[in-house]
């Protein structure tokens, strides 16, 4: 098995810098715009053929190093009770939001191999169809991210209702954290069960929060969740976007790989995060948009920053972009592979 | 005249921390609001007497210790020759945004007193209305934040337009950023003429960039506005959101006051700083939703943290959000008097 990213996880030697992309499966590949024409985003989701057919895209289109479930992580809200669908243009829409405490009480949990089987499913079809070409990555949204979406009801720019509710009912707050914590542990272990080979834990909006509402409201819960999965013994990726002020909350609050955005260079960001973690990133998925010099120079910025640590895993700071060009998304695994592979030879 | 806000700026010793909010005439207020149901927004900025009017409504609500004229930044996009509307809940929309070089090349200077003449008539007017209640801030957008206005043609998420151009167009766009230069720098020099006493650029967006992007692309620009602002006698802040990992080259780049947002404790951005500017900021404009002792407790943080530190300025992160409580932006411009206040006594 190609095994680059497991070990580039625990810090081993690899023989060239492993790559994957968050959204790697998704709008840019013709292939699965082709299959959204027919199909839901939501249909894709629950249908485990469909599903393992859209994460194999680009495994199949370009020599990616981990292969990720397609799944969303809004997923488990429904089975507790909270509905959503994904507008077109809006992203996805919650029915009826959280606004009270009662709300927050009526949410209820759920046996995972019920109420999210068909992600299990996925994952044994999809581990399989692998055969060892690359590990499967599973993931989960982070609690406070899943919350910011029962709250504010969809997308925010400023999360005022979310962090209204935290502030107005911090007990309650938390008893909604703790629920999304419980679900979303139990979900990775499944996962885990199912198949998956290592996990990410994707708490993408809590860069919206100062340092110290992050350590008071939230790391408590991201704590509980990532102890118990680090336990499974997998590798476990702890990712979010504009987390600058947060690194090192987030590395004290659990995970054996840190994500890291783009806004600053990767090895400032790993001084801080320490030598004792892998990390992975931090391409601007914006640069992908450049021509391919630019995206070279950018990449090879990156792998030559990192050369001498061991544990980088490259990926962007955050999703591929819809309208991205496929070519440059291979040639740039191309370049990893060849440019990390040379540098590892030369060493 | 109430000069705390003139002096903090200059790090002199106050007898109170000064405190105005950004955004502080707008939708929140219902006074605002009555004029805002006769008239779009635009005929509010480009109407003096509205416009004054407008400006003087928090003034005359709360003792805050700066009036900021009201207007907005992407007024002198018009007269370069870029109109745009503000469309109902979708913010901004520029009519024909740049999608080419030669759309660079089409966007022309304008003389300031023409294209901008009531924006210069306002700040007379208000500077005559104020009569030293407390000194009067003018202020512009720069150029990479009006840049992305008019590349995506509104607000972005991801700014990938602008991006795009910036990485495929590097000359066109570093063209594009010396126009709107040096259109800011004439309007900054005309708006201290007219009576502004200090100014604040505002980069709202920058955060969204690289810290190697920002030094290559944007701070040069940013620099020559900066520089010019400061030869003019007046104190200049220096605004951006997101951007703990950009803290130290904006502060090269210029600037007496360095604006922070609320993603990490205000003290640890001014030690990266330095002690020579002067810092304004930090409470998260989503706390004015919070019970007002959650409210106190975090503006008395940030008071007590600046405490042996001279030049800060108390403001929120970013602009005052529209359905902000007035009462609790009363009581805290209250708050903050009268604690520092007693602090200053005390020391």
């Amino acid at each position: 098995m190609n095994d680059r990213f497991l070990r580039a996880c625990r810090r081993e030697p690899v023989d060239a810098t492993p790559v994957w992309f968050m959204r790697q499966a998704g709008r840019y590949m013709p292939e699965y715009r082709a299959l959204r024409a027919k199909h839901s985003m939501l249909e894709l989701c629950r249908t485990p053929e469909l599903a393992v057919q859209v994460s194999m895209q680009p495994v199949n289109a370009m020599p990616v190093d981990a292969a990720i479930v397609f799944a969303d992580i809004l997923l488990p809200l429904e089975p507790m009770g909270a509905p959503f669908e994904f507008a077109k243009g809006e992203g996805p829409v919650v029915h009826k939001p959280i606004r009270s405490v009662e709300d927050v009480d009526a949410l209820h949990s759920f046996e995972i191999a019920e109420g999210l089987g068909y992600v299990l499913e996925t994952l044994t079809l999809l581990r399989r169809e692998l055969d060892g070409r690359c590990p499967l990555i599973g993931f989960a949204g982070a609690p406070f991210t899943l919350a910011s979406y029962l709250i504010e009801g969809g997308r925010s720019t400023h999360f005022e209702k979310t962090k209204s509710f935290m502030y107005s009912e911090p007990e309650a707050f938390s008893r909604l954290l703790a629920k999304l914590s419980d679900v979303t542990s139990r979900y990775l272990r499944a996962q885990v069960q199912a198949g998956a080979q290592a996990l990410q834990l994707f708490d993408s909006w809590v860069g919206q929060l100062s340092l110290t509402d992050y350590q008071q409201h939230v790391a408590p819960h991201v704590k509980s969740v990532l102890d118990d999965a680090q336990s499974l013994g997998v590798p476990v990726i702890h990712f979010g976007t504009g987390t600058a002020t947060l690194l090192t909350a987030m590395r004290d609050a659990g995970g054996t790989v840190l994500g890291v955005d783009w806004r600053e260079p990767i090895t400032t960001a790993w001084d801080r995060i320490g030598p004792n973690h892998a990390v992975q990133g931090n391409l601007d998925p914006a640069v992908l948009f450049a021509p391919w010099e630019v995206v070279e120079a950018k990449a090879r910025a990156i792998l030559d920053s990192t050369r001498d640590r061991p544990g980088h895993i490259f990926n962007l700071g955050h999703g591929i972009l819809p309208t991205t060009p496929v070519e440059t998304v291979q040639r740039l695994v191309d370049f990893v592979h060849e440019y990390s592979a040379n540098k590892a030879e030369s060493a």
